[in-house]
């Protein structure tokens, strides 16, 4: 089962916005086992959008369209596509209620001919039913062929793919189930950890797809399989990852898909155990924060920051004692342990977490190499660090640290599980 | 003048990585007044790199593919090339002992045969050497038609965009210059905005383009002209601009190619007046301290923030007053004054921001209804705050509110220029 993605939108084209959506909806077909076997990003162009569709509709099973549906550029769009299909634009009343509803929550006043117009879709078309805005959704089926026609709104677009299109997809043409358990590793390099597992991996079962999957510093580990008995595949990847998991137990955190990345199991862990957390920063300037606070509910946890960013606020905000500034220099196991182990007191907190560090392209109010980062980790009972060489490239050098962080700081937290 | 993107790999079409290449790309030809047709995302797969190839020769003039050069998928891609253009690959000396240079520098040990054949090259290619990396950029010529080959690793395409490809393909096809001048406007909505200046938007010359870029509460007013005189279209362009900027005098914050965004303008006035930043943050939650700490300099002007996030955390860290929480509760003006005073004394800076809200989807510690964040700014002799509402959608209302913050620090900081 093929299926071909189709972004349709000038703003694409002049480079103004980044296509994120044609990877999201790959994501999502490639797990109920349909591939994709092109993306094209073509213009708001009758002509374009006719050859486009005629292109994919030889290749092709299933025809995916995002974009140009909004109230100014409908016109093109919806009608090229009904020609497409020798049809004609109808009203329809579920689209327009729900147009409506939009409007008065939202905009209030008289509803525009432009909005109106929106509710006006191939008479062939099934209508997917778009609750986030008023460009709807629309599915047609060709023989056995499928086109549909979605928001470019990203999410907009991920809330129909997810309850409208997979769904319906399945049904239709009875995909396989694909079954992947992705195991969060941490601490291994990829060959330390394929030597590790080595065995294992060679005598896995014809069917099982093994990947490594590494990423800045993470790595995480997928095991796949696709088959038609949802409930036999389950139990059989259950049972190659049962074996697997007690070779790598001091390095796995969790499953990906149940338990998401270093950050999320963080989450989930501190509120359970009824544990606080602080993080104080320099090199990483906010980035570690903000992967706790991006997520909902971090008050339950997250007690607070500070981004130390000068010497002299690591003296005055964080209490970092000056002779041992001078004396071993801001970017050093003394002065990245001694931030940990204010910032868990000056925060009440039961986990604090600190870097410092040299993330370049020139050096700062040290000599540290570019690409040198401190991180420590301090409780209420003990303070340690490690230094780190993430390398001489500023934003990899950021990340690399975020992630090396959140390690440490996860082997703390599960150290005596 | 038209092209199209090639990009190839088999990642983009399962969905694990964003093709961000393409848009970077897109932009570049775009300012050389080169049009991108179609962005084509293919699998590392012979037969379907040479339909790719034999399509786009016949619908646009320059094809370029990024991607598919990596040591372990050399073969196909390269080959395929090569035998797309009848040609056959030849070692290149320059390609060979980049690779060996850049070997010893970053790995050391004995180079492997993978490697060493990154240096083949198809003979009839020009090769755009690339400094950061093994895969070597080709360029071909097919009668006025151009083809070239990029990596897939995005600071290595980009630099060979910048470094060879715009200059090359400049000077084969004479291409018109087009000037683009950005304006950084705040504070005026879109049609506030168009309704201030509209006489002097009808009056411009027909080979002006004037669009409205809003972005999350940013706006940017980009002029644009297009011609083979450079010096005339500049001078006309730059009278035009004259003409608007009294008209948006109080809004105007800078150019964004010469002075960057909010952020890079702040940036650059702060070091230049002798001045320094502080930052609280509650829903921000580090994104504004890290608008600052992403670019290199930052030690030069940004003492510090802290992100306090629990209400304990405002108290103990920031000394913000209990009774004064307890009264207005930890989303109001008073709170996020209080936040802002305190940051500034706590760095000992001259400027501090401060931002407190709610940004869903559940509320927190206030009953503040989602999407309303207050903003406050302090100096030494002032401090004020604005409350807005910022809708629902957790990361815009993010987003959002670092943008009212970075505009409301401009507004403070260039208010008496």
């Amino acid at each position: 089962m093929q299926a071909q993605i189709i972004t349709i939108g000038d703003e694409l084209l002049i480079g103004q916005v980044i296509d994120s959506n044609s990877a999201f909806i790959a994501k999502q077909l490639n797990r109920i086992g349909i591939s994709v076997f092109e993306i094209t990003s073509i213009q708001d162009d009758r002509a374009h959008i006719l050859k486009a569709l005629k292109e994919a509709e030889e290749l092709v099973d299933i025809v995916i369209l995002t974009g140009g549906l909004g109230p100014t550029k409908d016109d093109i769009t919806k009608k090229t596509i009904a020609e497409y299909f020798d049809d004609t634009l109808v009203r329809n009343d579920d689209v327009l209620k729900n147009i409506e509803d939009l409007w008065r929550k939202h905009v209030g006043g008289k509803l525009l001919q432009v909005n109106k117009d929106q509710a006006l879709v191939p008479s062939k078309s099934k209508v997917l039913m778009n609750k986030l805005g008023t460009a709807p959704g629309m599915w047609f089926n060709k023989g056995e062929k499928t086109f549909i026609s979605l928001p470019g709104v990203p999410y907009e677009m991920s809330t129909l793919v997810s309850n409208e299109v997979v769904p319906n997809l399945k049904e239709k043409y009875n995909c396989p189930h694909i079954i992947h358990k992705t195991m969060l590793v941490y601490g291994l390099g990829e060959s330390a950890l394929a030597a590790r597992i080595e065995d294992w991996e060679d005598a896995l079962p014809e069917d099982m797809k093994l990947a490594y999957l590494p990423n800045l510093g993470k790595m995480r580990l997928r095991l796949s399989s696709k088959g038609f008995n949802e409930n036999e595949l389950k139990a059989r990847v259950d049972a190659e990852v049962d074996k697997v998991l007690p070779l790598i137990k001091d390095e796995f955190f969790g499953f990906e898909d149940e338990d998401g990345s270093a950050e999320i199991i963080i989450a989930k862990q501190l509120p359970k155990i009824g544990k606080t957390l602080a993080i104080a920063e320099s090199c990483t300037g906010g980035n570690l924060a903000e992967q706790f606070t991006k997520n909902s509910g971090a008050s339950a946890y997250f007690n607070g920051g500070v981004v130390t960013y000068s010497t002299e606020s690591k003296v005055n905000v964080l209490g970092v004692s000056k002779a041992l500034i001078d004396k071993y220099s801001v970017v050093s196991h003394e002065v990245v342990e001694a931030m940990a182990a204010n910032a868990l007191k000056l925060f009440n907190s039961d986990y604090a977490v600190a870097t410092t560090g040299n993330a370049g392209p020139t050096k700062g109010d040290s000599d540290a190499e570019i690409g040198t980062v401190y991180i420590a980790i301090a409780t209420k009972t003990k303070v340690y660090s490690e230094m780190f060489s993430l390398g001489n490239h500023r934003v990899k050098v950021v990340n690399r640290a975020v992630n090396k962080a959140l390690e440490m700081l996860l082997k703390e937290i599960f150290k005596n599980r």
